[in-house]
Order: structure tokens, then sequence, then C-alpha cells
């Protein structure tokens, strides 16, 4: 009983049993190899025990769900990755293709030929065929398509309509529609002649002739009231539900905000087209988390562990190309004042400690406005009351922390005019910080970009120039 | 039918909706209390007014999911987000606590006094009582225990026994049970006495009479399948389950991963004692994200928008001071160079290039690895393959970049040798911040503190110095 969670806490643990397993093949195989020159009787022993490790790998391998035999491939060597995946892929391909993150998926699916990907397409429900299509050979593309049913064909092409990001590219039909005139015991007659219903199917949806959503029936009405309710006696007729093109980030904030288990879909025309499970929505949180957290850093795409050194670095390089030229920009602001720095050395010293603290405090301020931004929570009625509090903190902080560097400079290099320098210039460059801070997120949100992704970079662009120049500016001014 | 969605997608507009009703209410009663000396018949139709603006805003509010309230209430300043919670607090006041933010929950406490306090609880379940009490002055929690009845508060006390983030501390008792031997009829007519069923239930959890977890029913199965179908028959016997110590984090990867809507919970011995819903642990997941979010620049605690600035500015201090000492000894590495500065100036205007290209692609690193860390991809049959391709990446990039930085140096100062320092010292730095982007989060990890915190500001203190150390280093050696 404790075996399936077991896989979820030690994953590690698991990948390292297959890994044992595949060795102990490998070890016998290259043995084979080595003594071909061998009695025919030997050969077989070996060749048997080989068989037996192979099986008790097939045999592992099938007891796993397949979001765990997704994890084992992307944490296994190309050539060990290839040998698991030809033993798992005929029974759950599919299955562990849905659940591979993008990169590992691109590589399994540039490896099979034509006949497989038909293979596995056919298992698959239409919602899981948009979801691999785009990762498909043109060509396979449209066998697959060709080899559905009408219906299916129909649905997968819608799905495959809409934009990446809205509800009605993640949507599914796992879905159950009943009429708002019918009694339960019609309802659940129904349900016994269809015989299996999934355990993502938590609510019927209630719908009128022509398909308009009328409501929603959670089934476990069905289980507590008696068998001649009318469905529109126990419906939620003001139900929350989704249009096909409202954004999958909504739709998951009104999935954590409300509690929901699953919700309908319904297009323009107030037609149920289709429905969205809480297990979808987890994913795709699942997901953009950790894409932020990756494009914080400039990685536009996730890295399989294992692919070659000189893709990893390439998918690197736009960032870092950004951040040399804003650094560029920055050394040149110094090297305006070169005399200066050249008569009074101590500053090139003292001048890192300006700009650090000013692209610190900044990015304070980013990360709260990022969050209000992602809670809904910044609008015109505080927009000018955060304003406010960002620059008196940034103005606070300028001049209890400028005292502490002025001290700081005071007590190494004894000049009073020196230590006033480093107060002042604290205090503007973290106004100019928190000024940066507050608007530079706003505008990427404003110009329909994600803040997560430049905000930061171009904040410290703004305080290592604006720091160097306020900081060696007011020491031309005042010190020489 | 489209309400409830639309507070959803325009908080903002809903807000605007509620401060408008309350401003005309306040208007009104700056009126009535500046003409007091006016005819009592004046002053009877203001109020008249008044109170119609106070049912407007009372129905509007009253037709608010709870977690909309909350949200309202924390964009709200202090005055008015007082006049607000008075309007709503009798009804949905222990809801709206639940689903408001650790600040503002406890900002909205401090101001209830005792005895509705008492009220709020008596209305609350025992998981959601046990989530409030932390927040709660000591006389009042001792008060809310012994007005519980005896069952209630033994869960509570269950509860709050188990530390945060915790699956004990999470759970909920919102479950119902059977035995195994019973047919599906007595189940069903055991449901329809019991009268209502939430819909968080989708599961039966089976338990043998000593309340030992045996197997897991879909309350689909009883749609389905026939009267006389027995529990056992049906149910799922070797279902995914947690112990109350599992860590949240472990719960809601499980979760996502294999995409369940609510699991039993167990003691040590076996015996199920509550469960877990999907809902609580996308609760849990949102809140991580956010508090990681904020932990990532040195924010301890979500800030309330409309908090002092004093207490806010307070709130990023540790971190900056951090930040400061790091920078100290930044700028003591450069003190250090101090002759070879003022010989050669160019070096002050180029140094933080090295230091700063060091920064970035180190935290690149970090990212990735936090990543591997949080994926559980991170193990000892694959770290040394990860340190050689991120050390491979860091000399590629510094070769690279390194070349773009000198050519860029050569352009400016003419001088070959001084190109090529600025070469070699941005590969060096590259490789100091491939390992230090490598060794620092798995060592905070080790140490089992959370790599999200700490890692970006100690590699940028090394980066930083060692990028100074390294290229002032080269050119006092070989360009004096």
């Amino acid at each position: 009983m404790r075996d399936e969670l077991q896989h979820q806490k030690n994953l590690q643990l698991l990948l390292n049993q297959v890994i044992e397993l595949m060795n102990k093949k490998e070890v016998l195989n290259t043995l084979v190899h080595k003594q071909e020159q061998n009695t025919p009787r030997q050969t077989l022993i070996q060749s048997l025990a080989e068989r037996e490790n192979l099986a008790h790998l097939r045999q592992k391998l099938g007891s796993l769900h397949p979001a765990d035999i997704a994890f084992i491939l992307e944490n296994l060597p190309l050539k060990q990755r290839k040998m698991v995946w030809d033993l798992v892929k005929d029974q759950k391909g599919g299955a562990i293709l849905l659940e591979s993150s993008e990169v590992i998926r691109k590589n399994l699916i540039s490896e099979m030929p034509h006949q497989e990907i038909l293979d596995v397409a056919q298992r698959l429900e239409s919602d899981e065929i948009a979801d691999l299509l785009p990762y498909l050979p043109k060509e396979s593309t449209l066998d697959v398509l060709t080899s559905l049913d009408k219906r299916n064909r129909e649905q997968v092409q819608s799905l495959l309509g809409f934009p990446e990001g809205t509800v009605g590219a993640l949507m599914d039909f796992d879905m159950i529609t009943v009429r708002e005139d019918v009694t339960f015991e019609v309802v659940l007659r129904y349900l016994h002649l269809r015989g299996h219903l999934s355990e993502q199917v938590t609510q019927l949806f209630v719908v009128d002739r022509t398909n308009i959503l009328k409501g929603l029936l959670p089934i476990q009405e069905l289980l507590v009231r008696s068998e001649d309710t009318l469905v529109k006696q126990s419906m939620i007729d003001q139900p929350i539900y989704f249009y096909t093109d409202d954004t999958a980030r909504e739709a998951a904030q009104a999935f954590e905000r409300y509690g929901l288990i699953s919700a309908p879909v319904v297009n323009a025309h107030h037609e149920l087209v289709g429905c969205l499970g809480v297990d979808m929505v987890m994913d795709f949180m699942h997901e953009t988390t950790q894409k932020e957290l990756l494009n914080q850093v400039g990685l536009q795409e996730e890295e399989d562990i294992f692919s070659p050194v000189w893709k990893s670095a390439r998918n690197r390089w736009a960032w870092l190309g950004v951040n040399i030229i804003m650094a560029f920009i920055a050394s040149r602001t110094i090297g305006l004042f070169e005399n200066t720095i050249e008569q009074l050395v101590a500053l090139a010293a003292l001048m890192p400690i300006i700009a650090n603290i000013g692209g610190n405090t900044g990015n304070q301020t980013i990360a709260l406005i990022i969050r209000g931004l992602a809670l809904n929570q910044i609008g015109t009625n505080n927009f000018r009351y955060l304003l406010f509090k960002e620059i008196s903190i940034g103005l606070i902080n300028g001049l209890l922390w400028g005292s502490v560097v002025g001290l700081f400079a005071y007590l190494l290099y004894q000049q009073p005019s020196l230590a006033l320098v480093m107060v002042v210039s604290m205090i503007l460059n973290l106004f100019v910080a928190s000024l940066a801070g507050v608007f530079i997120p706003l505008t990427l949100h404003r110009l329909g970009r994600d803040p997560v992704i430049g905000s930061s970079v171009i904040l410290t662009a703004i305080t290592d120039s604006m720091g160097f120049f306020i900081f060696l500016g007011l020491a031309t001014w005042l010190l020489l």
C-alpha cells in the first residue's frame, strides 16, 4: 500500500533502482559480446540471466505511474533513456509523452518512426492528441488527424485553434450533459447504462436543447436526494464558468480563489464547448511557476539535464548579451570621470557600494509590484499611495544606509567631505531606484509584456549607471 | 450568470464600485455632521438617503464570495477597511478571515472585541478554527477552545500539534468512512440519511473496525454500479495516501503529479485521521510561490499595501544590511589595488563588467539547480555530469564574452595587454561563478535551508569580490 507514495517521496531512490537494473543488463551484454569465442552453453546461460534482468526491469517500469516514468527518462543519459523508452513506449507511450517536459518530449518524438507515432496517438483522447500534435513531424500530424473519426477530429481541430495560454487550449471534453427538466431517476439510469465515470467528472453540466449552459449539477446531489428530484431543483444555476478566450492564468486564479474542482467552458454564444479540470489547472500553474523562475535569469526554455553543453550554452546567451551591453553603458559612465578617479582613487573602491545597494532596494520594490500585479492589487485608487510609499521608503533607507556607508568611508579615508558625498549619493540613488522599481514593471505590464522577465535587468542598468554618475559627479563637483 | 466570474476578472472594477458606494455614504455623513443646526426634517431626509446607500453597499457585499471581500479589505485604506469589515463580519467574518492574507488577518483580529471573536469561531469547522487560533489573543484562544464540544476540541488540538508545513497541519475532517463488506445499497441509504455531501467529498474512505485505512471508493462508482455491489469489489485498494508528518510540499507535488482531487491522511499506525483536498493544496502552493518571490529579495513577510511606511521600511532592512556588508567586502578588495588603479585608471571603468557578468551567469546556474532540487532531479548519479556541464558552459561563455569585452576594452583604450587581461579575468571569474552557482544552493539545501533565499546574495558577494580581485590582481601583475 505504501508503494505508490514511496515513488513520489523517493523519486531519486526509484531512479537508482532502475539504473541498477539497467547496469546489470549492460554488464551482461558486454560480457556476452566479449566472449563470443565461448561455448554456446555459456552464452546461453548469460543470455538467460540477461533476459531475467530485463524482465525485472520491465516489471518495475510496468508498475509505475506515467509521470514517474517521465521523471526517470528525464534523468537518464541519452543512451539509457532510449533503452527505457523502448521498454515502455508500447503500453504507456502516449501518457508518458504527455507527462514529460517539453525538451524530453521533443527528444523522444524525434526518434520515433512514423508508424509508432500513429500507434501512440490512437490510444489518446482528443485533448491529449491536441497537446501532442505541435511536437510531431509534419507528415505525422496529417496522418494522425485523418486517422481520427469525425467527432474527434473536429475536437482536436477546435482545440488547436485556440492560442496557447487560453482556456480554450487547456480544456478537455471529459463531461456529461443533462437537461434541466429530467428527474434524478432518469439521470441515474443514463449513468448506469454508460457504465464508467472518470474521477475527474465531479459535476454534470445542465444544458438546454441548443446546448446553452443552464447550470451545474454536483454529482453529490445524486447521492443524497431522492430519485424524483428534478435536475433544475438541485442544480447550481449561477455557476462560475469560463469563456474559451479567457486566459489560463485568470482561470487558475479563479480555481484557487473559489476552490473549484472543475468548471464548464462556453463559447461567445454561451454554448457549452468543453470542461476545465483542476488537474489541468494545477499542471498549468506548475509549469508557469517553473518558467517564471527560469525567465527571471533569462533562460528562455527549460534545459534537458543531459542535453549537450553547446546547446545549453546557447540557451543562456541572449540574456548575457543584454547584460553585457548594460555593463558597457555603466562602464562608459565611469569612463566619463576618469580624471576625477585619478585624483581621488578611493572613489573607485567606494562607487560599487552606491550602485549595488541601489540595485537591491529597487529589486525589492519590483518584487512587491509584480506581486501586486499578479494579485490584481494595483489600480488607479491606490497607485499614488504606493508611489508615495516606495519613494518614502527609498528616502528613509537612503538616509539610514547612506549614513552607515558614510561612516564606513570616513573611518577608512578620514575625509568628512567624502563621507558626505556618500550619504547624499546614496539618498539620491535610492530615490532613483524607488521610481524605477515602481515604473519599470508597471510599464512592461501596460505594454503587455511579462514584468518578471525584463524588469530586473533594466533596473540594474539604471541603478548602476545612475549610481556611478551621481556619486562620481557629486565627487567631481564637491571634492576637487 | 456572468456575475461571479466578472468578480474574478474585474476585481479592480469591483473594488471601485465599493469605494464609490462608500464615498456616497461618507459625503452624506459629513453633511449631516456639518449641518447639525438644521431642522429635524432635513436631517431626516439625509439620513434616509444615507440609509439607502448603506443598504446598497450591504447588498453588494452580501452577494460576494468571502475571497473577494478579503481582496477588497486588503485594498482599502485602514479607515475604510474598518467600515466594510463592520458591515460583513457578522455574516461571513470567519470565512473572510480565513481567505485574507496574514497581515490583513492580524490587522482585522486586533480590532475585534473578545465576544465577537467567540461568535465568529462558533460558526467555523474545526480545521478552520485551528487555522485562526494562532492569530487570536491568548485569552480568546482559551475561551474558543472551551466553547467547542469534546470531538471538535480534540480535532483542533490535534491539528495544532502538527508543525506548520506538514500534511497534518493542512488536513481537514471533511470525510465519510465506510466498511469494505457492505453493499452500495447500504452506503447509499446512509448518504441519503445524512442529507448533505460537500462538493469536496469526491471519495469515501474505506476503513476496518479499528479505523485502519483499507482503500478508497470514488463516489462515481456509486452512480454507475448496481446496488448489490460490495464496497470492496469497487474500491481502490492501493490508494495514494499521506502521513501526518509528510511535508505539505511533498503532498503538493504528488497532487500535481498524479492529478489527485483528495487523499486520505493516516498516522504512524495507519489509522485514518484526516483528509487532504486539492483546494487546500492549491492554497498552499499559491502561498508558497508568493512567499518565494518575496524571499528572493529578502522580504520576510508580505506587506499590507496600506501599512505604515515605517513598518514597511523595517521589513526590508535585514536584507539590505546583509548586502551592505557584502558590498563593503567587495569595496575593500578594490581598496587593496588602489595603487594599481592610480596608475591605470581605465581599470576602474572596466572592473564592474567582469564582476557583473560573473553574477549573471552564476545566477543562471543557481536557477537551474534550484529548479532541479524542486523537481527532485539532482542525485548522486548525475551530480558529476551537472558540475562538468556547468563548468564547461562557464568556460565557453568566459571565452566568448571575454573576447567581446576584450575587444571593447581594446577599441577604447588601444592596449592589447589590457584587452588580454579582460579576456583571462572573464574566463576565470565565470569559472568561479559556475562552481559557486552549483555549490551554494546545494550546500544550503543540504543544511536544511531554503536555497531560494540566500543563494543569490552569497553568489554575488563571491563573483563581485573575486571578479575585482582577479581582474585587478592580473592587471597589477601583467600591466605595471
